[in-house]
């Protein structure tokens, strides 16, 4: 068996970013987290970073900010991965990999780039999305330009609906519960559309980081069991039926006006996934399965992710 | 032995209100914490709440902005411990809990409310501190007030200086990280001040809330061990000589003239720790102690804490 990789993380304190650094440290990979001086008085960050480093973890400085910092930070690793933020409502921070690109060009010698996708597939969204949601997918395609333009290696990775955010409100935009009584359906909330827990995007993630298939492709994680429709997943949710109401695409679009930008591009995804079925897409053949290629990873069902809300 | 409390914890996925959800789960009280819908598209709080669940707490709804809802609330709690934040720069809710006063009177049943309270003593730092950071004080005074005047039983626990703010950045404002070179000292670095883990401040809250000794009255956590000059902190911290400046009163309180207000009291209490020494006082008589009263709990140590850092 080969020795294992040197991953460096960027983004080790967000919400997908912490559970890399655990997955990386977990698999046995020698594993750094980029330490930002833009943290400042963050102090669950903090804590974070420090928690991170007592699993063992090592701490690097790097500042975006600092192009020389960022070479040195990268110079200690094989794989890099950087699920850094790029959900409006928190923060969007994509186009700040472009720095990073320049910098493990300069550096040379990663041998695998994973940048912050981990949703659906910006390729094909950045065509047929609606604006301003359409924003997300073009700087995601931005940084895969840079990337291929350095020549860098690299793995795309799509996770598709990430449950926290689909599941949790049972699909519907601006609720992270779901209500025992009722749910609004996207329209009669039959689109399939595909969840994966956080923790299993970072499993298959950390699983390809040294797997010679994933190399300069796209990995798109589908597990078969949670390829479901908005209805599926609210009738797997409590032994009742809710009272359902409905939603249309044009009453969807007309509730994004004059909210916040951050919201828009929210909505949009909502309507991307649950009007329009961009996840009932068939695979492109150049993509790889995740669920295919790690059969041995077990997956979270939404059945079960659900029990956490009864 | 007496069956254990019900306990309520208001600001349950704050900074130190995970900790006391824990320390109470720990201790086979029955738990609960408030769900508040404010959280709206926060995950990281969202997410915090369901672990608590899982590890076996008691979600119930309820918002400050709908009376009946604390009330309900209240009712199913022996105890009330609010820790809501009341640091500037995160946010300082501290008068909100006029409002769960209210509801406790209202409800009637509790049998101890433990408010936000956690640093230094409100009662002396309102009289001594200087402007703007005095306002912290007052706010919890007006708390104070608030729940004698309502004939609420109650118990204050003075926390002191969190390490995590505190020992983190070697005593200096504005950092959470300490340098491997050097520390600007509060004058000649030898005035004491008073370290508290915040896991432990859980602790100590957790034991106190059925311990009829400290009913009615201010507890204060002084683990005599953490008695210690910033001085004697950053002797404590690696074990190589750090270059070492100096700043004075007068100096520390010209750097917060043109600050954003939330800055001007954090430096504030920093100046009221270091350059006026306000938990160098004895004890007032009435005031017990938690490290003598709880002696089987083994706190941790300022040396410990730095080595996370190392």
């Amino acid at each position: 068996m080969e020795r294992s990789s040197s991953v460096l993380v960027v983004g080790g304190t967000g919400y997908l970013g912490k559970r890399f650094v655990r997955a990386s440290l977990t698999a046995g990979h020698r594993t750094y987290v980029l330490h930002r001086p833009e943290i400042g008085m963050d102090i669950d960050k903090a804590q974070m970073l420090l928690s991170h480093k007592k699993e063992g973890a090592i701490l690097v400085h790097g500042s975006f900010g600092d192009h020389q910092s960022l070479v040195d930070a990268v110079r200690n690793a094989d794989v890099v991965i950087c699920p850094i933020s790029g959900v409006h409502h928190r923060s969007h921070e994509i186009l700040l990999q472009l720095k990073l690109v320049d910098a493990i060009k300069e550096a040379g010698n990663v041998k695998r780039f994973i940048p912050s996708e981990f949703g659906s597939d910006p390729l094909y969204n950045m065509q047929h999305c609606t604006n301003p949601a359409k924003v997300a997918f073009e700087d995601k395609m931005a940084v895969r330009k840079a990337i291929e333009e350095a020549g860098i290696p690299f793995t795309y990775i799509l996770g598709n609906c990430t449950m926290g955010y689909f599941v949790s409100g049972l699909c519907q935009p601006g609720t992270l519960f779901p209500s025992r009584d009722s749910v609004c359906l996207h329209g009669d909330g039959n689109v399939k559309a595909i969840f994966v827990e956080e923790d299993d995007v970072a499993a298959y993630t950390i699983k390809c980081v040294d797997d010679p298939r994933t190399l300069n492709t796209t990995l798109v994680i589908r597990p078969p069991e949670n390829t479901l429709s908005q209805r599926e997943v609210v009738g797997m949710y409590i032994g009742k039926e809710l009272k359902k109401t409905s939603i249309s695409k044009e009453g969807l679009l007309a509730s994004m006006r004059d909210q916040p930008l951050a919201i828009q591009v929210g909505m949009g995804h909502y309507d991307n996934v649950f009007h329009d079925g961009c996840l009932c897409l068939e695979l492109e053949n150049q993509h790889l399965e995740a669920t295919e290629l790690y059969p041995e990873i077990q997956y979270t069902r939404v059945q079960e992710y659900l029990k956490a809300f009864v």
